[in-house]
């Protein structure tokens, strides 16, 4: 059985409530946070997190917060004897090594409140800073995912400018496909198989070799077209540089 | 019963072939194309397309070809009298007015040879230049699929450049991903979940809603060390433009 504090009341500390509630071998002893009204949902758990706060014993203390205040919430935490880590894609362990044992559990996916993921297939990065912190984040990892894996910052930083390309831009692509049906009278819903299917090609093949479309065949007739049917700057913008990115990669 | 020809022997002819190939209400007439090797999938029903080359008859003529070529091919059916149509998004009905009947028929879907989807699910886009042709056409259309959509050229357009940003751009997306892992040696398919689980997501809320990430935080310091770890200039270019177009709408 492993004992956890969670600091923090937003998407991660959430979702990781929610899956360590439903597993036999974690108990969660405490819910830390500033927002008394975000706090209603983790019940008795929950506390105000203020100056000289009775903080709950844990063997792991999770700091789910915003990168810019990691540093400063884990000041808090510095008499404490358990394992201090964030949940941060980006920032280094580093900023935790004032404590003995520190380390990350990093859940990589886009985690939002009120849509439930299944955990099972999430996968959990992590790294401490000793081999015996390294294995109880490894307990906790395999307890609610079946996807562990162990990544260092450097790695982690990596992973999570891949996963803006990946999630943070393809969504604002899907947005701008969005517009694009809006302005035109076309129910985008018609686009959902689409989506789908090219997210689930990319399991199976490069992306490399899926590419298909107007800019790989280099064909300018249609990207004119197109530039002339985007009502914004910045649509055109993007169209044209992704266009002219693809065609360079293509026909050389 | 729906008699078909289809000409071409490309990634739709497969599709279309094959889910015509399945069902009770279509029969494949015959398969035209110019590449012998090509044809050789088709079996029994395939012909060479050559100078007066002896086209069997059929309800529907589908002309599944490269989009600059579909004017000069449909000239070579000028004396046939079924409904003749084409599988293009970007392609206006009007190119095919020298038929008396005459359509089109375009899947909206990522196809390639060799991975099979779920034809059901592929919504079926129809246009025709008069009833009767539109009956067939949808009669066509809901025998292999449960997504028939009557759209016309000025609105297929739209849905073509929508999903040119959805398919197109997002999988160029993937590869710059794929790039960044493989350049930090990190596996790749740890970010598939991510990337299914942002597909889904715009099926059920707007993306415009769904986005997160630094530049809609307007984080200017993860932005910064994100552009320094990207290698090609391509991609420090498209970082920076769409986290300004995301950081501009949403800082408003």
């Amino acid at each position: 059985m492993i004992t956890t504090t969670i600091i923090g009341t937003g998407n991660i500390a959430w979702h990781l409530f929610r899956v360590f509630s439903l597993c036999n071998e974690v108990r969660i002893a405490q819910v830390l946070g500033r927002n008394k009204e975000a706090l209603t949902y983790f019940g008795k758990t929950a506390s105000l997190m203020q100056k000289r706060a009775a903080i709950a014993k844990a063997d792991v203390y999770i700091i789910a917060i915003s990168d810019d205040h990691i540093f400063e919430v884990s000041e808090s935490l510095i008499d404490l004897k358990g394992l201090v880590v964030h949940t941060s894609g980006s920032v280094p362990m580093q900023v935790l090594s004032k404590h003995t044992h520190h380390g990350v559990f990093y859940p990589l996916q886009t985690l939002t409140k009120d849509r439930s993921v299944n955990f099972k297939s999430v996968p959990i990065c992590i790294e401490a800073n000793n081999e015996k912190s390294l294995s109880i984040l490894s307990q906790l990892a395999v307890s609610v995912s079946e996807q562990k894996h162990i990544i260092n910052s450097v790695q982690r930083k990596s992973l999570h400018l891949a996963a803006v390309f990946a999630n943070n831009f393809t969504n604002h692509l899907y947005h701008i496909a969005h517009t694009v049906c809006a302005d035109h009278q076309v129910p985008f819903s018609i686009l959902n198989p689409l989506i789908s299917e090219t997210a689930a090609k990319v399991a199976e093949a490069s992306p490399y070799e899926m590419q298909t479309g107007p800019a790989k065949r280099g064909d300018l007739g249609t990207q004119a077209q197109h530039i002339e049917l985007l009502k914004g700057k910045a649509e055109k913008d993007i169209y044209t540089l992704l266009s002219k990115t693809i065609t360079n990669m293509y026909q050389k």
